[in-house]
């Protein structure tokens, strides 16, 4: 139990604005969609951010409201609160978001990217609550991850820390969109997943229910339907969800020997179709590590789903 | 300038301990070297470390002592104090150094890894003082790597983060000692860059001086004759030296993409020849990470030399 007034947490995406009012303890009290104008002019697009929070303070007009915390795609800078310049947010290039909301709102705001806004969340109020030294993955068309010590986001430098998606586990490997070669989000992340499944049928005809959920259509074939067969039983895409483990668990090696994490957290949509294959991950993670005492360190699904933007926003803020 | 009162710092190898009397602003003010012996009873390896403290301490009978700092190999317990298992200290299993320290000379001692503790003198008086978040890496036999942050090693859970030299950048690479596929230490030590020369003269005969180093053998070659051949202006040594530094560049990508150092400091006998290649590493390094910022983060030589263990033991028990 806390007193402290609720918070606002704003999640802000390339096509969608979530707000929430979030309280003292990590709960979402009421919540709220909107559409992200991104691609506009730098004013449009923080239009609809000051609309999803104008919408969401109006229905909780009884609360005061503390201070407004903000997630958002990177590349930014957490501690100027400038937006610098995400794929998926052209309309902002360097862009001081947390200022001009501070400016609209008389509230303290803090701006932070989603991985890490999301890895606070866990830590605080989520599946990695209670741990000291944690590391959370978000596991969907991306990975996106964060680190937070005793409920502190570690930065870094320049704020750009903990960025392990990008982490190579083979330099020969793949070209990332980063362009990188190998980095786990080329080879693990939800479209590799797609990609692991076209090629299977590219070498030859599969005994598999997932071209037929393609509708005969191997291009058609994604991470989704990957998903919808495995839980159907198919062997297949139970191999190639394998294949997938497999390589994160190779990359949770490298994280764990290089911060002996309390516990990891993964969150997003692959990693909750990645669920079952959690207790394979762990048992060969330590063929994949030095630390002698990996097998214990717990691996988690995170507690909060959709919501990991709106909880990830109101934990840079709220007070404890 | 500091008054606190000096310490002793001791680095204990496999077949050598050094100590040293350290003052508070890291100065080694009298050092010595004996004989460890690693590889008989638990009493007489711990009879070495005593030797060795006994006999610094009468040579500075006139100094009042604060504390012993001990440094080994790991895998080591530096939150207990226990040497674990390592491989080049056989006498010692689950051996409880520091206990047995503190009760021969009631004083306060701590014990860490030695890659550890020179990370921590290097923070504290060497080449990354100043810098708040600090990656060191010793480069020679084998690689060890140690996390700095607020002048404290970042330990982790159990005391076993920081293990960079075995961050795999290549999954389907050669096998470490350690079980691991592709380590960046048995890519890039010393035995590497050996394996590495032999590997070009048993693929083809090479205009270089490397094999007349080696009188002609082959398998004389080691990573001290590439280092020879390279400062006499060969250029196959040279090759080897700059395929050693492309992969250092690799996995200091995803060093800097995971932690955002303020500065990252290299040691040991490999890294001091591989000083010539470090504008090399820099030029590198932001083609193997998503830090924008990377080509800003120095790549410094360690100040502290043969000396890293005794300093690093110091600055393990120094009061600041």
């Amino acid at each position: 139990m806390t007193t402290s007034a609720p918070v606002i947490g704003v999640d802000i995406g390339g096509t969608k604005v979530a707000v929430g009012i979030v309280d003292g303890d990590g709960r979402i009290l009421s919540q709220q969609r909107f559409p992200m104008i991104a691609n506009s002019t730098p004013e449009a697009a923080l239009q609809s951010v000051v609309t999803a929070i104008d919408s969401i303070r109006s229905v909780s007009i009884s609360q005061t409201i503390s201070a407004i915390g903000l997630c958002a795609p990177g590349p930014l800078d957490p501690i100027t609160g400038v937006v610098v310049n995400p794929p998926n947010l052209p309309a902002w290039r360097s862009f001081p978001l947390a200022a001009k909301i501070t400016e609209a709102y008389k509230l303290p705001v803090k701006l932070d990217n989603d991985a890490n806004a999301a890895a606070l969340a866990e830590a605080r109020w989520g599946a990695a609550r209670g741990y000291r030294y944690v590391f959370y993955a978000t596991i969907g068309t991306g990975i996106g991850t964060g680190i937070v010590f005793d409920n502190r986001i570690y930065h870094g430098r320049t704020g750009a820390a903990g960025e392990g998606g990008h982490v190579s586990i083979d330099y020969h490997g793949p070209k990332c969109h980063c362009g990188k070669l190998g980095c786990i989000e080329i080879l693990a992340a939800g479209p590799a997943i797609g990609v692991r499944a076209r090629e299977k049928f590219s070498s030859g005809s599969r005994n598999s229910i997932i071209l037929d959920l393609a509708k005969g259509n191997v291009d058609a074939i994604d991470s989704h339907l990957v998903g919808e067969a495995y839980a159907a039983g198919d062997s297949l895409a139970r191999e190639i969800l394998e294949e997938t483990s497999h390589l994160l668990a190779i990359w949770l090696g490298t994280i764990v020997d290089l911060l002996d994490p309390d516990v990891i957290v993964m969150g997003g949509g692959v990693a909750a179709m990645l669920q079952p294959f959690f207790s394979d991950i762990k048992r060969q993670l330590p063929q994949w590590c030095v630390n002698s005492r990996a097998s214990e360190i717990p691996l988690l699904m995170a507690h909060y789903g959709a919501d990991a933007g709106i909880a990830g926003g109101a934990a840079l803020v709220v007070s404890t």
